[in-house]
C-alpha cells in the first residue's frame, strides 16, 4: 500500500519533495496546505495533480486520508506547525533544522511520544547511499577510531536572499551548519562534544554569514567546520580515523559520491524526478521518504538511522554555536 | 664571496641545514657550537668537515670568521641564545617558532635593531617555490579577495617524543601551528585576526596534542586550522578567494607542489643534499639560506619576504592560541 503524504508549506523544497515522491512507487501526495501563501498550495496542487487543498495545517493534520505530514514551512515556524500536526496525532516528517532551539525540539519530541506519533527530522543526507557507505565504513572499523572531521559548506549567495534574513530563519549555521554537524554526529557515533567554540561574522540584521566551528570530543578528537552564505567553499567533508580516511568530495550536502579508505570513488547517481527541481540533487530526498514509509509500515515511532536523540543533539549543538556568535531569532522569545 | 655560517645547536635540524648548505654554491659552514651537548657539535664537525668548534654560543658569536649564526637550539632557549648572538652584533637566522611569547620576540626584534644586525625567523616554507607561486597567485589577484583558509598539519607521533614534552618546548601549536599560522599571514596579507578561538587537547604534562584554531578576519573572512601530534591528518592547505582557490596538496610544511586556480599542479622538485637528512624535504631549507645571503649581500637588516613584523604577528597569534588552551612553558616565567 502506498504511503499517503500531506504537505504543509508549499515552497521550493515542497515542490522538490513532491516531484521526487512522484517518481517513486508506493508514494502518493494526497493533500497540500499553506496557511501563509495559499496561492502556493493551489499552484502546487495544479502542477502535481494533488487532489486536496486545505486552508489550515490543522485541517491537513485532521485529514484521515493523510498518513504523514511533511512539514516544509520555513524554520522559524517548525515548532508551531509541528505542535499543530502532532496534536492531531498525525505522523510527521519535519524539515531540518528541526526547530530553532533545544527547548522547542524537546517539546516536539515529548509531544510525539505522548501522542504515539511517528516523527523524524528530514536530515536527508543521512539516508543518501554515499552517506550510508560512509557510515558502513566507520561502523565496520575500516578507518579505525575516528579522530578528526573537517567539513565545510559555503555558497556565495545574493545579498538579499532568504538565507541572509533574520525574520525568515536565515543564517549559515541553521541553513548549512546542520549538514556539517550531522557529519560529525555520524562520524563520532552520536557522541556529545565536550566543548564547542565558534566565531562568526554576523550581518547588520543579526544573521551569521560565515561561521567557523570547533567541536572538541574526548581524548583529543576534533571536528573543524565552516559554514558560509558569503563565500563559495570546496564543500567537502573528510573523516580521518587511525587507519584511514573517508571523503565526501564535494556538494557534501547532497553528494552522490564518496571516496572510501582504499581511494576508490563510489558513485551513486540519483534517478530523475517527475518535474525539474529547484535544488541540486533533490532526487536524493527519495531515500528519506523510503525510510519513512518503511518505519510507518513497521509501526515504529522513530527511525533507527535518524532517531530523536540525534535530533536533540543537533539542536543542542547548533544552539550553542549560535549563542556563541550572538544570533537569536525573534520567534524564539 | 661565500656566506660563512656558524651553527648554534647541533641537533637534527642543524644537520639537515648543514647538509643542504653543503649542496649549494657560495655557502660555507665555518663553525659550530652546542653548549648543552658538546659531543653533538664534535660529531657534526667531523661528519661535515666543519673547521671550528666553539664551546659557547658567545664564542661562536664572537668568531670574526662567521657572517651569520643559524640558531637551531630547541624553542625554549631561542630567546636566551638569541640575546647572546645579537649582543655580539652578529647576524642571526633563528629557527621557528621565533621565541615562546610576544614579549621575548619583541625584545629580540628591538635588540637586533639596536645592534643593527640582520635577523630573520627561519620560516622556510615561505621561501619554497610552491609557496612563492602561491604568494604570486594571491598578490596578482588571480583568486580575487582571499576569503577563507583551511589548513591542517597532523602526524601520529610516538607518545614519548620531544614534541609531546613540555620542558623541551613540545606542543602541536609550537611545532606545527606555526606552519598553519604562516599560511594565514601570507594569504591575508599580514593582517591581524580580529578574533581567535582555539580548543585543544592538553596531555598530562601540559602540552597540547590536538588543537583546533579559528582565525576571524574583518568582513567575514575566516581561517580554520588544525594541528596535531596525535593524529595523521591530510596535511593540506587551501586558500579560497572570490575568484578561485589555491591548494598545497599535502605535506603542507614542506610541499614541493602547489595547485593553481586553473587546476594545474606545479611541481618544484628539491635538489639532493650532501648527506641524507633527518626530516622530509629538508633540501628546501636552501631557499631561506639563499634569501639570507642575498639580504647580507645587500646590507639589509631584515628580509622583505619574512620581515620582523611578520615574526611578531606569528608570535602574538601563537601565544593567544596557547593561552586559550592553557599551555605555558616553564622557561616563560
Amino acid at each position: 500500500m502506498a504511503t499517503r503524504w500531506g504537505i504543509a508549506g508549499a515552497g521550493k523544497i515542497a515542490h522538490d519533495f513532491i516531484s521526487t515522491l512522484r517518481s517513486m512507487e508506493h508514494h502518493e501526495v494526497v493533500a497540500v496546505a499553506d496557511e501563509y501563501f495559499p496561492q502556493n498550495a493551489r499552484d502546487l496542487s495544479k502542477l502535481h495533480g494533488i487532489p486536496t487543498i486545505h486552508l489550515t495545517y490543522d485541517e491537513l493534520a485532521s485529514d484521515t486520508n493523510v498518513d504523514i505530514v511533511y512539514v516544509a514551512v520555513i524554520q522559524p515556524y517548525h515548532h508551531t506547525v509541528g505542535k499543530v500536526i502532532l496534536n492531531r496525532g498525525k505522523a510527521m516528517l519535519m524539515e531540518k533544522p528541526f526547530t530553532l532551539n533545544p527547548q522547542f525540539t524537546r517539546e516536539l519530541i515529548e509531544l510525539a511520544a505522548q501522542k504515539k506519533c511517528f516523527m523524524m527530522e528530514a536530515v536527508w543526507t543521512r539516508f543518501l547511499p554515499s552517506y550510508r557507505k560512509m557510515a558502513e565504513c566507520i561502523s565496520s572499523g575500516q578507518i579505525g577510531e575516528v579522530r578528526y572531521v573537517n567539513a565545510n559548506f559555503g555558497l556565495a549567495l545574493d545579498p538579499g536572499c532568504r538565507n541572509k534574513r533574520l525574520a525568515v530563519g536565515g543564517g549559515a549555521v541553521l541553513e548549512f551548519g546542520i549538514y556539517l554537524c550531522n557529519v560529525c554526529c555520524m562520524a563520532f557515533g552520536s557522541e556529545r562534544p565536550i566543548r564547542i567554540a565558534a566565531v562568526g561574522h554576523v550581518n547588520d540584521e543579526g544573521v551569521d554569514e560565515t561561521t567557523g566551528i570547533l567541536l572538541q570530543y574526548t581524548r583529543g578528537r576534533l571536528a573543524n567546520l565552516t559554514a558560509s552564505t558569503e563565500t563559495a567553499l570546496p564543500c567537502n567533508a573528510v573523516v580521518v580515523g587511525t587507519k584511514g580516511k573517508i571523503e565526501i568530495p564535494g556538494m557534501m550536502w547532497c553528494s552522490p559520491s564518496v571516496i572510501t579508505p582504499d581511494g576508490v570513488t563510489h558513485e551513486f547517481p540519483f534517478p530523475d524526478t517527475a518535474l525539474p527541481c529547484n535544488y541540486d540533487n533533490s532526487s536524493g530526498l527519495r531515500y528519506e521518504a523510503r525510510e519513512v514509509s518503511q518505519c510507518l509500515k513497521e509501526g515504529r515511532l522513530q527511525s533507527a538511522i535518524m532517531p530523536h536523540s540525534e535530533t536533540q543533539l543537533l539542536s543542542d549543538m547548533m544552539y550553542e554555536i549560535r549563542k556563541q556568535i550572538g544570533v537569536f531569532y525573534p520567534q524564539e522569545s
